[in-house]
């Protein structure tokens, strides 16, 4: 191309009307003619004051449209001499293609997702919609004291010191570990002192963290069966062998073949099973401990939402029963402040909390110090305690008019389990049913559920049931929400009749 | 044990002059009597208005704590007749056994940390101190307009929606990703939709959602030699097998023999090569994109810091010239505000979308919705563009005050590469000086810095030198600082050639 045609090729390209500079629309092109090899490597890019002139533009513009192809590498320059282009080409074919324009005649391989990234899709849990009735394990946002919460905000940004701006050098803010520490110490019975709590993101990351530092690859790892759908995505992800467990109505309860080859890790919810809801009993806590202790087994225990427990207080953990260290306590504050706040905690044993500080900072880079200084507030100042308070309350109105609801319709035909605890229970179908097909009809009529059988691994023993989540449902709503429900469950409950 | 030795037992365990509630000591020591077996199971335990009034205290506080024991699982009740220490020993051994008394008459395995977790620690790079001279890629956090924040903040919640304070249903809050998509598009030529752009919490994160996504474990991946000890890290954490690929002046410069076996994954920083600061060439960024289009090779660019550059615009990205869709662009937003913010993208190719969106939400259960609606306002109001123009000026100066510095302390002796851009430069030191020596003593000196052999898989072909950064420290620091790290240079460079 000659400078001429050069000058004449721009001007095709460079359009005044357009909102962008013309300084951009000038590299631009200009990138555009050296890549599609309309301007050959090695050619002489005309002066900046002859373009400048051709193209009818600042000649300061050109200089630094000039100045920028060389920092990007398209030409190179020398003083004295002129600017050239550069030799850019991969190899010739390449050099010729036009953009956009598949080179056929080369080979090409696709490029695809891989063998894990296509499970953990094709098995993901996480649904659509994540708000309104009856959305499972969703605390109540709406009552969340958000004025306090911005007023302690905003006086702790009035003094934001550069240590809480930048990285979090490992375990979190200081005095929030101490003051979980001290919740957890009253409130579960766990032993910790305010070092052995790590502050993470949530259940996900203290799951994947202690995953990654404490079993390898190919490693097998107990899961209750049914169990959080969460949970399985994370140990799959890092190459787990999952290995389901039945639970009954003690709580995890292993056969004699799962007790012969003892996993590397086992997750338990010991205070509130998910998603059936029941307590594991002191004999299985005791039992599973001993186990642990023998095979050398990692237990991680986790608490999610024992805090709304309606008819006692909050469980005993069953780190607190664990003389050998072995237990990693890993609990949320989402549920009980919000869960878009993202932080979570997890209590490990002494010997391991350098290894968990490490850990955390290297994989995650954690930060958020300023979120957590305002938590501690919150905590310090009693609002966490008294919304709690209020908020179990409320659950507990919604979880009697939820059940109400259900007594309405079904009388004593359909049971409800679970409902101890939680911000859910399961109401439970007959064995026939399928609650995946009344959980894609109700969500057609507006109402969220999830069905008990995506909890399970192996779907022939899976009961039926639907995951009906009432926190986050305000009281005059879940009758009427409820009763579109209910229509669902009624048509596909006489079409299983009708057809059997 | 008797009623009335029980109270004794009891008596002699509560003390009305701590803290704690009388309720929650009874309730402990009732616990402890039963693990201990003192309680023997199948025991019937005193009438709670006999117990109460045996031990002084209320007998609500009896019937409260006899009613946790039985939530629990330490005590069974049946109405009518009594309350009786339940059956909880997993076996005869563990029952009579004290609690903190190791069993050393079952075998017990010990519980280890997994080989990944071993390695993951040893070779940590995360440093113990994140903030001061010459701390490497940490911001002027003090400069940030915490005020200007903190109103956008206040304003926000003011009208929080419940929307914005559960999960992030995937991708993250659409306007943040509109806006982001308009800034790359113009700053740095990246061809995107908004639907493109992923949210997430950084690089670290970035980085692991892709690998767990598009590679599985054995699988290659390619870094540059030297790179940035997290992404290693975060590889090898996801079972990796890491390629150390050398990086010349234009950057990634493969090998015949690398070229004959292609990776899975390929990691590069084109605009700034990490750590060592050059911009990958034209030629090298075509040779890249053709080679991986042929193999079928993911290439993930990381752009941390290249808003900062000093003598020419920001670059133009690799994923701008890729026709393929093999280009996944990941930046972050931590060293342009604040890097306890926490908050990064990705730009992923058009039909990854899907993919990548319900991959973030299934692995990590993302929120932070709120702050990302704050993070939209004050790009949207011009504070970031006008913050950022503004600390470019600064670190600039800063640079050339630490450039300076060392001119004053070493001449010509010691070389400075990569100072174009970014908010660290490398101090060359001569092939036969320890530069992690040099930086323990420094750090005894008060003075951060590392070392970059660290950053080399291979040590024998590392060049040495110090890690500077510059951005973090407030103008009239930087002399007096760098003379104290002067000094600890200078002795360790005359003990060398003293020794040699």
């Amino acid at each position: 191309m000659t400078t001429i045609h050069l000058a004449d090729w721009l001007n095709a390209r460079i359009d005044r009307a357009r909102e962008e500079p013309v300084y951009r629309q000038l590299l631009e092109a200009m990138q555009q003619a050296i890549l599609t090899g309309q301007l050959a490597s090695g050619a002489k890019l005309p002066s900046s004051r002859m373009l400048a002139a051709d193209i009818s533009v600042a000649r300061n513009t050109v200089l630094h449209v000039y100045e920028q192809l060389t920092a990007e590498g398209y030409v190179t320059s020398t003083t004295g001499s002129g600017t050239y282009v550069a030799d850019t080409a991969p190899n010739d074919r390449a050099a010729v293609r036009k953009p956009q324009e598949p080179a056929d005649e080369t080979p090409r391989k696709p490029c695809l997702i891989s063998k894990r990234g296509a499970r953990l899709i094709a098995h993901a849990g996480v649904a659509p919609k994540q708000w309104g009735a009856f959305m499972p394990g969703v605390p109540d946002v709406a009552e969340f004291p958000s004025r306090t919460w911005s007023r302690l905000q905003s006086r702790l940004w009035k003094r934001a010191s550069p240590d809480l701006l930048t990285y979090a050098p490992g375990g979190g803010y200081r005095p929030l570990r101490r003051a979980l520490s001290d919740y957890l110490r009253v409130a579960r019975s766990v032993k910790c002192t305010p070092d052995q709590i790590i502050i993470t993101t949530g259940i996900h990351q203290s799951i994947d963290l202690a995953v990654r530092l404490l079993t390898d690859s190919g490693d097998r790892a107990w899961v209750e069966e049914p169990c959080y759908w969460g949970v399985r995505s994370v140990l799959q992800a890092s190459g787990l062998t999952l290995v389901p467990v039945p639970v009954d109505e003690e709580g995890l309860n292993p056969s004699a073949r799962d007790m012969a080859a003892p996993p590397r890790i086992a997750l338990v919810t010991p205070s509130h099973q998910y998603p059936l809801g029941m307590v594991m009993s002191l004999a299985r806590r005791r039992a599973l401990l001993e186990f642990a202790r023998q095979h050398g087994v990692w237990i991680i225990e986790d608490d999610y939402d024992s805090e709304f427990r309606y008819r006692s207080r909050p469980l005993s953990s069953l780190q607190g029963l664990d003389d050998a260290g072995q237990v990693i306590y890993v609990g949320s504050l989402g549920k009980m402040m919000f869960p878009g706040l993202r932080m979570g905690y997890m209590v490990v044993p002494e010997n391991l909390v350098d290894t968990f500080r490490t850990g955390v900072a290297e994989l995650y880079r954690e930060g958020q110090l300023m979120q957590q200084a305002v938590m501690t507030e919150f905590i310090l100042d009693g609002h966490l305690t008294s919304h709690v308070r209020r908020m179990r309350g409320l659950y507990d109105e919604r979880r009697q008019l939820l059940i109400d609801a259900i007594g309405a319709h079904f009388g004593e035909t359909l049971a409800v389990r679970g409902d101890e605890a939680g911000l859910h229970f399961v109401l439970e179908l007959p064995g026939n049913a399928s609650d995946r097909a009344i959980t894609d009809d109700a969500l057609a009529s507006g109402v969220v559920t999830r069905p008990l059988t995506h909890y399970y691994m192996n779907q022939e023993d899976a009961r039926r049931g639907l995951m009906l989540g009432y926190a986050c449902v305000p009281n005059a709503e879940i009758a009427p929400a409820f009763a579109k429900l209910a229509g669902v469950i009624e048509r596909a409950l006489s079409a299983v009749e009708a057809g059997s």
